[in-house]
């Protein structure tokens, strides 16, 4: 665990910067104020956290440690006077959203291992850690969510999931399972970015289901 | 609590595989990939029990119970290569979800009931195990919830919890109880499916709210 | 805490009786059933002190304690009868919600400094239990969430959990600091809601992010 004590912290850092800044950014495509940008940074920075601690029963990491708070304070009055600087918000949001997908997925699988729980289960709890931040977002913002579009985006979680999982039941040391595990899922999501990556959709029979139902 | 460990767990089970099967339909109406299938699978399914188990403090039923995964996972893939049979994928959601939701109205009362709360938490607690399977999926399919539709919902769940404690504290055996209670729940929403059961709704003066303000 | 005793209570009843009438004014604007009405009082009523407490990890203060689960059934069948007499039942809504942001944003921070948690904790505590409630039930009724809208909300609660927080840290009696945030919180909401008061919104460069890209 003293490797873990070393990393974790600096992954887990990184992903509520990054999805602070994807909530920031929400809030800003929403024309929000800046309390409001501070409110979807904040939830969105520790929604997925607080959802795996939550289901670990174990205590919520933000709640008695203020230094959590203060990032996404921070993050959100620094998008709310530069984000008018960049090209495309939403594209900016979905990268963020990427690191954060990619920093989470290796935080919540580190953690539930952490407690002695199952690889199975710190692989669900991985990939719910890293996803619900993102589906709190677009639910707050009234945004389709974005595991509903077609570019691979819970997978990418999976997979970096699955990579450090399966690392750290073979044995290796921490942070080589941390930064696989990281560079997987990320790389995953920025292939569906840049090059529209996707699985085989489900499809219904031509001329069927037309009206849904 | 004999009766209760042999029965339950069968309820449960039930429940978990037809919520999965609602879920994994709400993917497929999304045409979303097979990895999205067993996301939406999973949450349908453990989605309503794991918020009776966080509000009741108790362990939530899936962590450390892989088994409990095995089920969303199994479905999710029988439904992604033969959702494409049915004549309507939307009907059989409604079906599945009919099922599930008289499953947990007894299983989430049963729960409560069986760690020592009042027959208000039970009551309470079966209706939203019941209901938040459904309205989780709807939320993270972007569809309006199933609660807000015309024929009996939340009702059905209700009629069944209600059954299901009031045999209960009468001192019926678990059995009785907790098949009258499935057949009651799923019996008023089938009516509701069949025939469009549905209590009187609010309806505001004519000629007023019509701007809805 | 014998101070918190006397009055913490009121206010908790009053959030929730004002919080249900929300719910179930937004069930009658679905035109849905009496069984709804109670179902959309009872989740509104309790969610932003569900989540207050989760967080705590506290026992989630109705269950076990049937009383608070009365409040919302009696206020939602008083509703189902009397919404049509109302001009503008949207109007209601939202003033009763401004009444239960207020009472939460105090009730919410008091209870988590009563838990010996940092001030920090109770603002951000106080702010979510005050605001979930209405987000929870306009995501249930599938409307935009309250908080998306141009006037002061957020920032509301925000100022009445700033103003108990900081009376409280400067020893302050206990009925002074909590009325006083009340109304301050409720002053700064009737504000938003009268006169339209807003901070400054987010807004792009002209003539850029025309399609929110």
């Amino acid at each position: 665990m003293n490797q873990v004590s070393a990393l974790l912290p600096w992954l887990d850092y990184l992903g509520i910067a990054v999805f602070a800044a994807a909530g920031a950014l929400a809030a800003s495509r929403k024309q929000l104020d800046i309390v409001a940008f501070v409110f979807f940074a904040g939830v969105t920075a520790v929604g997925g956290g607080t959802l795996r601690d939550i289901l670990l029963d174990v205590p919520v990491f933000w709640v008695r440690n203020p230094n959590y708070l203060a990032i996404p304070l921070v993050v959100a009055c620094v998008v709310y006077f530069t984000a008018h600087l960049v090209e495309s918000r939403y594209r900016v949001l979905l990268w963020a959203d990427a690191i954060g997908l990619a920093a989470y997925a290796v935080v919540g699988s580190a953690k539930t291992l952490s407690i002695g729980a199952s690889p199975a289960d710190a692989l669900a709890l991985g990939i719910l850690t890293a996803t619900f931040g993102g589906v709190i977002r677009d639910v707050l913002a009234g945004e389709p969510s974005v595991i509903l579009r077609r570019e691979l985006y819970i997978t990418a979680a999976f997979a970096g999931a699955l990579t450090f999982v399966v690392l750290a039941a073979a044995g290796a040391p921490f942070w080589t399972g941390a930064t696989l595990g990281f560079l997987v899922a990320f790389g995953v999501r920025a292939g569906a970015l840049i090059w529209g990556w996707a699985l085989p959709v489900y499809r219904a029979r031509p001329g069927r289901d037309s009206t849904k139902l």
